[in-house]
């Protein structure tokens, strides 16, 4: 039995009803309550972890047994879970809900089989419409199920032949505005923006997400800050409107007896993406630990070469690459022309 | 006036003789004579440094008095100059030839001005036939003439981060099949093919230009192998069909009271177009003395870093950019995806 027009209409309401929860920890979830004719009952979205789960949120609208008989709209398989909340299944079942519809089963492993626990308690249950809506609502979060840690983009800008800056040092304008616009777009779409107190110290940057006229994209990453060195009292990322994390970068994202690691901390925190700027020592350091999802390398047409004194500013630095065998092979998955740069988007071998 | 038909027709058949000769110091010419209704009467082309020009070529296989009031179509002017042979202008006009017809002027200081020198003699003189065919067919001298010096193609291969090698200088297939091959294909237009010694005691390259399947394209560049040390008697570049030429590498481009320069000694041998292999040293020697008008920079999709011992291998080192402001800017003319590589083609910014 598949869902009907009504349902495939509250399915789409509930799709935008999810958008207004926040990225997190939690899916972004939307719940619509349907009666026997298909009115539209009670509305419901999941606001965030601690808090009601959509389906409950729409229920608690109505009075007690105004759901009864009622059919669920929902952009996610109710959870079959207890934990800060009960179990979804259970909450419809117990309010005589005798249809449920949704869009994407739960990846979770704690969480799934509420589809046949409603089943079991002889509730019709239609799965997977709408599917690729939620799918893709619910990109970022899916992929921190599947990596079990954020998503993480790392980039960074070199000459064509591979450098950061000249044997000075000296850095300025290698990429041109169409770059630096294109980066300024991915890092408001990230959650976290990951930067060393080397560039910190070097560069002051603001690590604001900001259009070609300056202003602020209304979302903002997260500035994190790795390394053993401090923050400046004036430095312009005191100033970003989100606060500011300081770590020290030493455990990344392996297992430590030091407390969790960067990407555990991240995750806990309900960051879905995040955006490695740099600088090398940083950079390489992601790329090494193998937490790499996405690299972003935008090509200056340029060269620079090293000093005749035998400085060297490579974009890249110790990888853990010994000899050839031990390779990081990419695949690239685009190249963009940005003004006169080049983006070469890619992902590592192993992950394809 | 312009040229009948069918001194269009003897023009496409000049432009055709011309290739018969061979490319070199001298520019690769071809000529046919008609007579007054149009019919051939004598063909020619030049067969290099020393021996007749076109024009002459064809005379000569008149009886005398034979060219009187004929038509000469020439794929380029005719000189006025005095060389190893005599100016054609007057060749030709002592020849009684009345009218002449010809595709490019020569861009010569020492050899330009035939064409008023017969028309000041009374000849008929049409130029600017097929000029565009004729200017492809010199392309590479035409080049050789406007720099003073033969085209330097540098090539280089590289990871996405600009290594050359694996730390401890592993590199094998770092680029693909596709890559190569392109890289034999661009050889086999290529008069002189350049590497240094170390490249050649590292790899024992044959510097022969060769089809996938290891034939040999027809035309090979010659060998020249820049550096101090010898090279090997074993070494498979002593059995490239072009015979060796081996210098220090002191004096690529530049004035030296010790004898020409590389570039001096290439271009009067003729030598229209070098491809400048590597490694890198060479490569970035060529660079530094701004002898670079093409960069092939082969991408694989793959990242080296350096060494966890400060090792590093990077395709280019020093350019003589000490500071930002000194960076070498190209354009990029082409994007090319060869298999998993990438072929950036580029040239340098100031020759644009």
């Amino acid at each position: 039995m598949s869902a009907t027009d009504r349902e495939q209409g509250a399915m789409r309401r509930a799709l935008d009803l999810a958008l207004q929860g926040p990225r997190g920890v939690n899916p972004q979830v939307g719940a619509v309550l349907l009666s026997a004719s298909g009115e539209v009952l009670a509305e419901g979205w999941h606001r965030g972890a601690g808090t009601a789960h959509a389906e409950v949120d729409a229920l608690a609208k109505l009075p007690a047994g105004g759901a009864r008989g009622a059919t669920a709209v929902v952009t996610l398989e109710p959870c079959n879970h207890t934990g800060r909340t009960g179990p979804c299944a259970v909450a419809l079942i117990e309010a005589g809900v005798a249809r449920v519809v949704y869009a994407l089963d739960d990846p979770g492993e704690a969480s799934a089989g509420g589809a046949g626990r409603l089943r079991a308690a002889g509730v019709d249950v239609v799965s997977g419409v709408l599917a690729d809506e939620s799918r893709q609502l619910l990109d970022s979060w899916l992929t921190v199920q599947r990596l079990g840690r954020p998503h993480v983009t790392v980039k960074w800008a070199q000459s064509l032949d591979g450098r950061a800056a000249a044997a000075d040092g000296t850095s300025q304008w290698i990429t041109g505005p169409d770059a630096r616009a294109d980066v300024h777009r991915r890092r408001a779409e990230a959650d976290a923006i990951v930067v060393g107190t080397g560039t910190l110290l070097a560069d002051d940057p603001a690590l604001t997400a900001r259009r070609p006229d300056g202003t602020l994209y209304p979302h903002q990453p997260q500035p994190v800050i790795l390394g053993a060195r401090s923050v400046p009292d004036d430095a312009a990322v005191r100033r970003h409107p989100r606060p500011l994390l300081h770590r020290d970068g030493e455990n990344l994202g392996g297992e430590s007896e030091n407390g969790p690691s960067l990407m555990a901390e991240l995750r806990d925190a309900g960051v879905h993406r995040v955006f490695v700027e740099g600088g090398p020592t940083i950079a390489s350091a992601f790329l090494r630990a193998g937490l790499a999802d996405e690299i972003l390398a935008y090509l200056a047409p340029t060269l620079l070469g090293a000093g005749a004194d035998g400085a060297d500013r490579p974009a890249l630095r110790v990888l853990g690459v010994d000899t050839i065998t031990a390779q990081r092979r990419l695949t690239v998955t685009a190249i963009e022309r940005l003004g006169d740069d080049l983006l070469i988007v890619a992902h590592p071998k192993e992950t394809a």
